[in-house]
């Protein structure tokens, strides 16, 4: 049985997020429906692309990812279904896919073809949702548009080593107040704490290590430097936000 | 396969929803269970009036439809179970089902007899979950209570057009901080533009018509006229609350 | 076919939920997922288990619940999965299956081998959600790790009665900003009242036996005594939090 998961920015004190699944259980009666996550900030697609770049991958091969984080819908940006590694993704062409397309083996990328739809301001239910259950109901890629291989795609900013130090930044807060950083671990070296406005935070091996209160530093579950506070907000705590600088520092 | 799905004002912070979705499986275990919306406003019949507009008739014939915004638990205020146009529909009796009930071509509404429950305070566990578990389970509409033809009803207020202009209002403002309207696509004429709070939107098709930041209004996907503001809050901008005049005029 | 519940603090805003439904379903294609709640407040033990409480039992026999709230993460905490009363439970031995313990007519607890586990961070995804999901493909208890008798339990502090009262307190506050007090339903006397916050609560059937606006006291559908205000919070009206005392006075 074939399963689809939802990733939207539509949050659930709307009916948005069941008209998809409405779509969806019309076309495709016995599918699973995963709610992902559908409170990602309004239009952020970069914080859809690394919600993603969680799961994707997980999941079985054959799953059909649909993510709605929208906010060109009806312009000219395409619509996207895509095979990666086994896996099926399907949203709109604005660089939630980015970590897809450079994390997996082999992918294949194709251009949905929208002419005869009707809506401009809702393509999760009229474009996206149909597209996944068609899949779900054993579409193949090619029968839905034509392949393309200019992806619209977004880059972190890569972290900079020197000798003593890596400049890196904080990509994204989680509802932890976590800060997760573009450092990948294999940049720390022995020794290093990370400096965030201004503070030296240790590197340990998880967030009950230090104190209830304290904050450090850990490679997360993602494999990425980020910064802590145990049973608090580091974000909070440190007031910083996205963007702020992160920095391994030997000390 | 059967499938219910669940819009309530119970928050995902405690277990209400999961003791309703426990009686279902108990009653009816393979059923596919869909959560639709948790955060409709605390007792905002309107709200989940609305949100259940949105998706109740784009879900197949036979879909069971659990609604349980309830502020009168536990009062003389009958219990509902719905079939409309095919598709079932389970709840209180104040209104939520308005607009099923005027948009459906056809609907018998039953009255559901509740004399042997105990709990006064969570008809959603002890009522009308199991309602919707019997329906899936092939239960008849006549073998839960007796039919009845008085279901309470809301109304929006109706918008007024004059030669000039069609005075409408914001009847509901969704997660993005758009303001939907009570006016259909049917009364916009060429050459208007929707004036909320002293601002004229122009009216455009999608919200990327206009530049990041910038006012507009469109025939959303319901419909209807609503005010919008590109990758931002209308709602906030214009510092504007539900019932709230939206009017268009020719400029 | 066998149904997992999902109970966590991850929120609905990154991929963390998904990450843990993706192994599941990669391990147990055909499982259904049905999410609990995931907006436990950070590391609230207790709120956890009270949600629990409130659904664990609902659910049929065979059905596997996940917990995930989990402060301690990566510490020497142990991992549990429980039988009681032919549910299954999965989560760590920090509390939140203290009542699920207390309330069960039998169960038995294993402490799950974690000596493999790569990560220190998310065990939600690498060790608790394959342990669900190899309890969903039929996996024993013994098979994944030792049977324990010392499971970190935590107790709601007593309600204390006198002759005349009884001294209870506020144990939480849900979404609707009801206050739910430890004083269980036996302990109530005709002719008493609900003392908050200096306010006399009179004790009613249901929120709507009282006018809009105001506070009353009842016995909900937990079955223990509930501060709450009709359509409204009783929680800010009477500006009380968690551990605030709720007293039942004769008058």
């Amino acid at each position: 049985m074939a399963r689809i998961t939802l990733l939207t920015d539509f949050g659930t004190a709307d009916g948005y997020v069941a008209a998809m699944k409405g779509v969806i259980a019309e076309i495709a009666p016995s599918v699973f429906m995963d709610d992902a996550a559908h409170d990602i900030a309004h239009g952020d697609i970069l914080g859809a692309a690394l919600a993603l770049r969680r799961y994707w991958k997980v999941y079985p091969a054959g799953t059909i990812h649909l993510v709605v984080v929208d906010p060109g819908v009806g312009s000219a940006r395409r619509a996207l279904a895509i095979c990666a590694d086994g896996r099926y993704l399907v949203g709109p062409d604005n660089g939630v896919f980015s970590f897809v397309l450079s994390d997996a083996s082999v992918s294949e990328v194709y251009s949905i073809a929208t002419e005869h739809v009707a809506s401009r301001t809702f393509h999760g239910r009229d474009v996206f949702a149909p597209t996944a259950a068609r899949l779900a109901g054993g579409a193949k890629l090619p029968q839905l548009g034509e392949r393309i291989s200019d992806a619209v795609t977004i880059a972190l900013p890569p972290a900079v080593a020197t000798d003593q130090s890596v400049m890196g930044e904080i990509v994204h807060i989680d509802r932890f107040g976590n800060l997760i950083s573009n450092i990948p671990r294999e940049m720390l070296k022995p020794g290093q704490a990370a400096r965030v406005a201004e503070k030296d935070l240790p590197i340990v091996g998880t967030y009950s290590d230090v104190e209830s209160g304290e904050l450090a530093a850990l490679v997360n579950s993602d494999g990425v430097i980020e910064g802590a506070r145990r049973d608090g907000s580091a974000a909070r705590t440190l007031n910083v936000e996205r963007g702020a600088p992160l920095e391994l520092i030997s000390e």
